[in-house]
């Protein structure tokens, strides 16, 4: 840090476990992603090249190489995994995977319907060749999962070898965990809780009043995910109370003499 | 293409007459638009310089000719057309296209009165000179134009030189196509699409559901502007079902085996 | 300028005491600031390193003296001042000042409750080591000043030795001078402008439709704060008349013939 400030949270280090941040980057340029990881390199933990952009990004492997060369790992996200499903093509995926050289993966369900059995299947057999990040939630706004659901079908994504279990909300924060609005469904996110370790969890929280939502009932070290680059910073200084938001929430909790 | 997806919607290729991408520079520097055109030159087939941004811009000349090294034409936005005549200074923007060598240009009206007859004159005049984007519609939200009008005025101007017509959302896409809330006004476009060919047709859709929209009723080669520099190869990938937006829309179309 | 263009509104020009611009840098990289520099530098007047990420930034000296060659003075946002005084950490934050050769600092309550005596009197002691800036204004959208008290407040600062007053807005331009949907508190700005002179008061105003409002009812040379640098060439053109929100709104003043 800069400078002293006293009674600052503590603050997990790499590699961790716990208050992870995941960026997403949805298609920046080589310069780009040095910039952000000049600036947010020792904050983000893993990056996630949005959705299916891997598909149309012309400096993939020069990209992939920035990550790898600063530690950063990376990963495709769900929906080309879908893609390649959809299609099926699942083996041509598992290749893909080979030829980028990534060692993590994503699988999902948000945009297709796919028995859970077949979803476990899938997280159990590229566990073989990468860690797996899965997720729950529909892209779907009109789907409802209930509290017990979401539970059921995290417990089963980690024993079939998922890493991490990811709520699902999108890019733009209005689903899944979230409603329409971008409003916390936190009766959801307490009960998940009640069941699931914290640090097996990864929310994915891209609007910052739901960045603060998860930190002030989670404390510093909680795993978020959809993080924009720019927005890394800024997050980080409010898993610190360094920011209005949570400027009093840690020293109420803390209070420093 | 990074890897190979099956059933991928048929992209028209450059130089494009449907399916192009307008993006929209408001103030980049560059090494910014060097950024942009290394991601997303590939995509994006014309780059306006925003409203009268190129007024105040301290890297004008510099810009425009790493626009033009990499193949992209560029044009100022219509509200800079609009100042010019508002001052009686039309000679003066003649002589400014020609300054900067500019081979397009837009009309508009969107910011002042005009009579239409009068703005088909300066598109006749200015296609003597360049090539002519024509827009229709008010920037002014409580300016409701009528569907038969709208396809009356895009009549007249591609008749008077137009190469394309642009209809009006801003930079917001509050406004003119849409609602001020940025809800499509979905009548107004189908009727539009009745008379005047779509391929002739400028959308303005800054907004991701907009794109959305148009995409899925005019399927992944609809021409769609005011896109940002940094949503590019989102919107690439929306065309080409491969965001959850519109990954079931070609499928289903499609039917895959 | 790149070319003339008649009965533009004369903009105060470098040093500004009027209509200089407030940008706020929340995490850029070196090069980001030399973009930002290089297209923007002749219109911002000052920048601000966001409340506290000055704490997490890893290339803040580097950082802070590509702004000094540039003759851009910086400062730290407002809640770092307060991160040290709850901390009883003033003497901590002076010396800070000095080891970064800080020219100017903000003095602020927005996140904490102080005793306006005992926030004039930081005040008084800072201003005998830098320029202040003092803002008034809560973060905590709850808390509604009323206007006689923010003039008292503001008054009171001044006298103090604070440079300028800044109306707070944060980030998200959603609390003080607005309301939590962004709207200005109208009847309050103008009461305030009936006894401080408008070149002591830098309001905050990050939404362009905030900025607008203040430029229609100000002028172009108002003096305008927690602009993201992105939108500094966009608010230039709105001061000029050369946007079409403000398109209007000078021609009508000003009669060009």
């Amino acid at each position: 840090m800069n400078y002293t400030l006293n009674s600052i949270p503590e603050r997990a280090t790499k590699p961790r476990e716990r208050g992870f941040t995941m960026a997403m980057d949805k298609g920046l340029s080589i310069r780009e992603v040095e910039d952000f990881l000049e600036v947010a390199g020792d904050y983000v933990d893993i990056v996630k090249l949005g959705w299916a952009t891997s598909f149309v990004t012309p400096n993939l492997k020069k990209k992939l190489e920035v990550y790898r060369a600063a530690g950063i790992p990376t990963y495709f996200g769900g929906t080309l995994f879908e893609a390649f499903i959809v299609r099926n093509q699942f083996d041509d995926y598992r290749r893909v995977l080979d030829q980028y050289e990534m060692t993590f993966a994503e699988v999902s369900d948000g945009s297709l319907e796919m028995a859970h059995d077949e979803k476990c299947e899938y997280i159990a057999k590229l566990s073989e060749q990468v860690t797996v990040l899965s997720e729950v939630g529909s892209k779907d706004a009109e789907k409802i999962i209930p509290p017990y659901m979401w539970i059921k079908l995290m417990k089963a994504e980690l024993e079939a070898g998922a890493w991490k279990v990811i709520g699902e909300a999108r890019e733009g924060g209005n689903v899944g965990l979230f409603r329409s609005t971008g409003e916390v469904r936190s009766g959801l996110v307490e009960e998940i809780l009640t069941q699931i370790p914290f640090e097996k969890i990864l929310w994915e929280a891209p609007q910052k009043a739901q960045q603060v939502w998860f930190i002030k009932l989670l404390g510093a070290n909680v795993n978020l995910g959809n993080i924009a680059p720019s927005e890394v910073i800024p997050l980080e200084t409010i898993r610190l109370g360094l920011r209005g938001d949570t400027f009093s929430h840690f020293l109420d909790m803390e209070k420093p003499c």
